[in-house]
């Protein structure tokens, strides 16, 4: 597998940021999370006046063998009709993108239909679908390298056209299936905890989710590191989204998380090398049971919590609003000197 | 005082909203609460498709005679201060209104500073801040009426210029004492609840803060109708935001609450006409003590929980996002007809 030199943030720009944030016009610490966020990526970019640039969102989009044991709401076909609808502009994340001004990039990593070309939609298409988890490995070693190649050098292309925050979402019906397991092997929250209504299953359908799950746990015969966890389980895309945030971190980019698949992804990335960590904000608390374990599992704060679970990058583009506030924060609030008013701390 | 004309909005276009939103290109309900903001501006508008027009932030400001006795931590001149930089555009509240593309009025309800004209501040100075209500009520019962009418012709301005959805703001040293009051008679919460640091006081100041606003309501004699409580212990900027919601409730604008003092405005205004509460969207729950239990027991659901503490209307102003998200999302999003996409629920 591809490596990656990822170094943790300088931390000695620290009490320079906040000694600048403590003298602009507002009672100290009144601007609450604000302020948290632009001393991260004051530290992230090592400037008192960071900026958010060519701001882009990247689905990775695949289909997933789990996914014949009906697992998911949704019928299989439902992950090409999406991606039809990415490229028409017509779902969540398209309005999204373009009230914030997000690039929206779509990349076919394993969807189980042969798309024409289209300029809209990125062909890194690895096999039409993983294998079913059920009874064989989701990959081979080849592919989870490719995968995570694959990933990595899409964050490159956006990099070199001069992004320098990135958002991660999917598209793939079963995915919330791979995401437990992923989840539940790699922090040892039980199983149970771990796996959720996805996109819309009843009580009933999540039972039968869980003892499908229940059930390739117990047939799995590998050795629990991230790897082979990742490889057992993973969709396309969800390794895609490692290799795809293991880069972004390498190139010091601010990476926006969305919800329980990307979280879980953050989990994955994060075993391979914690340093990735400090590059994170957490877009939101989604409604996916589990998503609230995994990021107390992770001690992540995320900035939203509006009841979201649709995936694609949705819930942490709703959130860059904020993080721009608090970039425009440290940038044009005037200090208590400039304005000549009386500090009152 | 003056009258106001609050109708509720007809509840009829709700099942036409509902049936919309659920054939959106999504798993239902899996956007949260952008679904139920969209519903409840969809239903204050009457219409499928809202719109969200010259968004507008009215800040009021006054000086307040009980900060003569110590209740706050900033000294009184900070009021002035603050408008300069309202003014010259450094405070909090700019660079947001800069952002999101809000107008801003800057009021001056009873600042007690003499201001030289400035066609940016609007005055309508009622008095040199309100009197001390440690030993006589706060103002005259004429000195209220004017509040309440100039306060709501500013909304009738707005509304004229073509604004749909307003927020309101605040400044004024000693107002977080101020609407303790009015929480604590208006809801009978015990007023050590009600009490926090304001603009930063220590445990020190704030057992002060609450030893003077207790001996404030001992003195108290009147009948505790909203309206004696608010003449009584009010800022002038304060019951200038009631006239001002209460205005635009009856022009049926959609209005954003912002933190502690916007949301005692509410409590008060939602007293004298229960209806104009179906107009309010409430931005955030902030780190002011007593603003949870107030948001509790009005049973509003603020959208953003982000620590902040600043008022001007910045907590309202940082939610405006993930409300225009909320109307586009009704807007623009493919249903699953247009999209031909399996419905999956």
């Amino acid at each position: 597998m591809l490596s990656f030199q990822i170094q943790k943030p300088d931390t000695t720009i620290i009490s320079a940021l906040q000694n600048k944030i403590d003298n602009l016009t507002k009672p100290k610490n009144s601007l609450g999370r604000l302020e948290e966020i632009a001393l991260q990526i004051g530290m992230i970019q090592q400037t008192l006046s960071p900026a958010l640039l060519h701001p882009t969102n990247v689905i990775y989009a695949s289909d997933h063998g789990i996914a014949d044991e009906g697992v998911s709401k949704s019928p299989k076909e439902v992950t090409r009709q999406v991606i039809h609808n990415f490229l028409n502009g017509g779902a969540g994340i398209c309005f999204l993108s373009r009230q914030h001004g997000f690039d929206l990039k779509i990349i076919d990593g394993g969807v189980d239909f042969d798309f024409p070309e289209m300029p809209q939609l990125i062909n890194r298409k690895i096999r039409k679908g993983t294998r079913n988890f059920l009874h064989e490995p989701a990959m081979t070693h080849e592919e989870m390298d490719l995968a995570i190649q694959y990933g990595a050098d899409i964050v490159t292309d956006c990099f070199h056209s001069g992004c320098n925050i990135i958002s991660f979402g999917e598209m793939g019906v079963g995915n919330t299936a791979a995401s437990s397991m992923w989840m539940s092997c790699l922090t040892q929250i039980p199983l149970i905890d771990c796996v959720g209504a996805g996109s819309g299953l009843d009580k009933k359908g999540i039972t039968h989710k869980y003892n499908i799950l229940s059930q390739a746990l117990n047939h799995y015969q590998g050795d629990y590191s991230t790897k082979d966890i990742m490889r057992y389980f993973g969709g396309y895309e969800m390794v895609m989204a490692v290799g795809g945030m293991l880069r972004a971190a390498e190139l010091k980019m601010t990476i926006l998380i969305d919800g329980f698949i990307m979280t879980n992804c953050v989990l994955a990335a994060s075993k391979l090398y914690p340093e990735m960590f400090s590059y994170c904000i957490f877009g939101h608390c989604g409604d996916e049971s589990g998503h609230r374990l995994v990021l107390e599992y992770l001690q992540a704060k995320p900035i939203l919590s509006l009841g979201l679970r649709l995936g694609e990058g949705t819930g942490a583009i709703c959130a860059y609003p904020i993080i721009d506030s608090a970039v425009r924060m440290i940038n044009e609030m005037h200090s208590f000197q400039q304005a000549a008013i009386t500090k009152y701390f």
